[in-house]
C-alpha cells in the first residue's frame, strides 16, 4: 500500500465519509434482544456494484438487487437493507415481490427510488419474508442512522457467527493532496450454517471517488481473491451477496479516480486489504471451528490448478479433522491433491506443515512430532504445498472440522 | 437377471469354483489375533482385469499391478496377495521394489511368474513395507488356503472396517444347460478412513469362461455403476483397487461367453449385483455412519449432470449432520444442486426424502414433520431428486456425519 495506508481501529461500514448505519430488532427474530435488521444509507446518490452467488437455487433477494443494479450488477444506490433470520430463497415470485416491497419500503423512507435500494436476506430458506417488521423496522433504523452505526449494522446481520465481522483501511495519494480516503466494511459468516441458515453477506463502502464501472471491476478482482478464497464446508450458498458503495465524499469535487492509476492502485490495494481481512475473519469463526487454516499453493502449471488443488485441501473433511487432532497427517493432504484434477507429478510435490517440512519429492520426511504438537497450539494453521509443476500460486482460508460443527448442522431443525 | 440368478447365502471370493483362500496374521499389525494379509489363489492360471484409483498419488502397489496387467489392466492371474496396515503409498522407487518383491515372493511360493500376481495394500501412508511378513506369511497361507477361506481373506483386508464385506450370486444360463455359474466377492471400506488409512480394496472372482478383455469391460461399467458412485468423504484414495479373475471352472472345456450374447449379459447382471451389493456395505460402514444414504437423481440432461448432482449431494457436509439430526432439510440439498454444476432451473426442481414431498417446482411443500422423524428412524435414508431437465439418471451411495466420524479421524496420529 501507498504511504500512510493502515487499518483503522474499530473502523467498520460507516468509517467511510458519507455513510450512515443502524441496527434494529424489526421482528424477523422472536428474541427482541436480537438486532435483525440492517441499513447502510449514503447521504447522496453513489456508485455501487455487487457481486453475487452463482448457485441456481439463487434467493429472491439476489435477483431483485440484480434487476435494481440493471443487469450490469452496478449502478447507482442510496441505501442497503439486509434482514436476517428468513433467507427468503426458494420462494419463488410471491419471494420476489417481498424482496422488491422491502426495496419499496425503504425507498419511501429514505426518499429515493426503488431502485437505489440493494436487499440482501439471510437465514431459513423456505419460508416466506413477511412485510409486516420492514413496515415498522425501516423508520425506527432510520432514527437511528449515526455516522457510529456500522457496529450495531455488522451486529443485525448476524446469524450463527460468533461475533461481528468489521475492517476498515485509510489511505492517502500524492495525487489528492490533503484528502484521506478510506475503505471499510462489514461482513458476515461464510458457508451454510445453522439448520436451513444460508450465506454470506458484505457491505462494503468507500469515500474514495470511483465510477460504478471501475468500481464493479475492483470488486470483482478482490472479492475473487478474497471472499471466493474462503471455504467452510464447501456450500456456496444461496444468498452470498457483497455490495460495494463509494461516495467520493473525502475528495469533492475532484475528478474521480481512473483505472490503471496510481491512486486506483491505492484504492485496489486498500479494498484487498479489508476483504481479506473481512475473509479471514469468516473462516476463523467457520461454524464450531478453533483453527483458522490457511492453504498456500505455489508451483502449479496454471491459476486454475493452483485453485483446485487449494480448494480441495482446505475442502478436505480429513485434512479439516486432521488439524483438529493436531495431527500432521501430510498423507491425506497429499491424497485431496492428487484428487484434485491439478496437473502434477507426485515426485515433484513438497507439503510443509507449519513451517515444518513433512513432504518432500513426493516422499515422507521424518519431523519432529512434539515439535508439530507444539505448534498446532496456534490459531492459525498453515499448510504451505509446492507443486513443483510451474510458476502459479493461490492462497485458500478454511477452519478445521470439530465436534461442535456436527453439533451445530446436526441438530433437530424442529 | 436370468432364472435362478439369486445370492448365495454366506458367499464370497471363494464362492466360485477354481478359487481358494486365506487370511493370516503376517505381522503387518502388531496385535497377534489380528489377521494382516489375504492370498486368493487360482487353480490354474485364469483372466483377470482390475480397476485402479486415478488418484496421482497412486501408491506402489497400483503402480506394479498396473505393470502385470501388461498396461492395458486385463491379462493373466494365478494369485491376489493383499496386506493391511501399511499402504505402501508415497514411498517411491523403494516402494515399487518392495510391491514387486511382494509378488516375487508370492510366485515363488505358488509356483507361478511373479507378474500373474496381483498386488494390493492398505493402511499408514508414507511408511516402507516390511517384507519378512511375507516371507513367513506367504507360506503360512498357502498352507491355509481352502475352499472356505474367503471369509478369513475378507477379515484380513479389513482396516477401520467394522465388520468384513463379502457377496456372491449365482445364475444359471439357458445355453450352458447343466451349469451353474457364481460370481461372489469381498471389499474392504471406501474413503480415506483412520489417521493416514488408505483405501477401498475389492477382489471378486468367477467361474464364467470370460476372456480377459471382454472380462475388463464388464469390470469397468459394474464398477462405475457401484464402487465409483459410493462416497463416504470425497476422498479418493491413493489405494483404490478392483480385481477381477475369471476361472471358467463352471463349464471346463466350453467356450467363453461372447459380449453381446445372453450369457454375457447375465453374467454382467451378477457381476453387477455382487458389486452394488459390497458398495452399499461400504457406505453404510464409513467412518461413524449412522445411516446409510442411497441419493436418487432423474430428469438431468446427461449422465455428466446427473452423476455431479448426485456427488455434490452426497458430498455435502451439511446434507450428511442433517441427516444425522433428523432433520428433513430440503434447503441444503437444493443448495448442493445449486452449485454442483449440473444445468437445471430452480422452479423444475422436486425433492422427496423418505417418500415424503418436500419441494415442489422449486419452492417449499408443507409436510409432516413428525412422520418425517418416523421415517428417519430407518438404516437406509433415501433422497428422491428430480432437476425436471432431461432424462438421464443415476444413484450415489454415501453415509452420514456424526460425532464419531470427527472422533475417529480428529484423533492423534501418535
Amino acid at each position: 500500500m501507498t504511504k500512510e495506508a493502515a487499518f483503522i481501529a474499530n473502523g467498520g461500514v460507516t468509517s467511510a465519509l458519507g455513510f450512515r448505519a443502524a441496527g434494529v430488532h424489526a421482528g424477523f427474530r422472536k428474541n427482541p434482544q436480537r438486532l435483525d435488521m440492517a441499513l447502510v444509507v449514503a447521504d447522496e446518490p453513489c456508485a455501487c456494484a455487487g457481486t453475487f452467488t452463482q448457485n441456481v437455487f439463487c434467493a429472491a433477494p439476489v435477483q431483485v438487487s440484480k434487476e435494481h443494479l440493471d443487469g450490469v450488477s452496478y449502478g447507482t444506490a442510496r441505501a442497503v437493507v439486509v434482514n436476517s433470520g428468513i433467507a427468503n430463497a426458494a420462494t419463488g415470485e410471491q419471494g420476489r415481490e417481498a424482496a422488491r416491497a422491502m426495496a419499496r419500503i425503504t425507498a419511501e423512507e429514505v426518499g429515493c427510488p426503488a431502485t437505489e435500494v440493494m436487499v440482501a436476506s439471510t437465514g431459513v430458506i423456505g419460508q416466506h419474508l413477511p412485510l409486516e417488521p420492514f413496515e415498522t423496522g425501516v423508520p425506527a433504523a432510520l432514527d437511528a442512522l449515526s455516522r457510529s452505526g456500522g457496529h450495531d449494522a455488522a451486529c443485525a446481520i448476524m446469524t450463527t457467527d460468533t461475533h461481528p465481522k468489521e475492517a476498515a483501511v485509510s489511505f492517502a495519494v500524492e495525487s489528492y493532496e490533503g484528502c484521506t480516503f478510506t475503505v471499510g466494511g462489514m461482513a458476515k459468516g461464510s458457508g451454510m450454517i445453522m439448520p436451513n441458515m444460508a450465506t454470506m453477506i458484505s457491505v462494503i463502502t468507500t469515500d474514495a471517488p470511483v465510477r460504478s464501472d471501475a468500481l464493479h471491476e475492483a470488486l470483482v478482482n478482490a472479492v475473487n481473491k478474497s471472499f471466493n478464497k474462503v471455504t467452510v464446508d464447501s456450500d456456496t450458498s444461496t444468498n452470498d451477496t457483497c455490495f460495494l458503495l463509494a461516495s467520493g465524499a473525502a475528495a469533492l469535487g475532484k475528478p474521480a479516480f481512473q483505472p490503471g492509476s496510481a491512486e486506483f492502485a491505492a484504492f485496489e490495494q486498500a479494498l484487498q486489504a479489508v476483504c481479506n481481512n473481512l475473509a479471514r475473519q469468516m473462516a476463523a469463526d467457520g461454524e464450531g471451528a478453533t483453527r483458522l487454516v490457511t492453504v498456500n499453493v505455489a508451483g502449479a502449471a496454471s491459476d486454475v490448478d493452483a485453485d483446485k488443488a487449494a480448494r480441495t485441501v482446505a475442502n478436505s473433511p480429513l485434512v479439516k479433522t486432521a488439524i483438529t487432532g493436531h495431527d500432521a497427517n501430510w498423507g491425506r493432504i497429499a491424497g485431496a491433491l492428487g484428487r484434485s484434477g491439478a496437473a502434477f507429478r507426485q515426485e515433484d510435490v513438497s507439503i510443509d506443515i507449519m513451517g515444518l517440512a513433512v513432504c518432500r519429492n513426493g516422499m515422507t520426511v521424518p519431523f519432529d512430532e512434539d515439535e508439530a504438537l507444539r505448534r498446532f497450539e496456534d490459531p492459525e494453521i498453515v499448510i504451505d504445498i509446492d507443486l513443483g509443476a510451474g510458476r502459479a500460486a493461490t492462497t485458500m482460508w478454511t477452519c478445521d472440522f470439530s465436534h461442535e460443527y456436527i453439533t451445530i448442522n446436526g441438530d433437530y431443525r424442529t
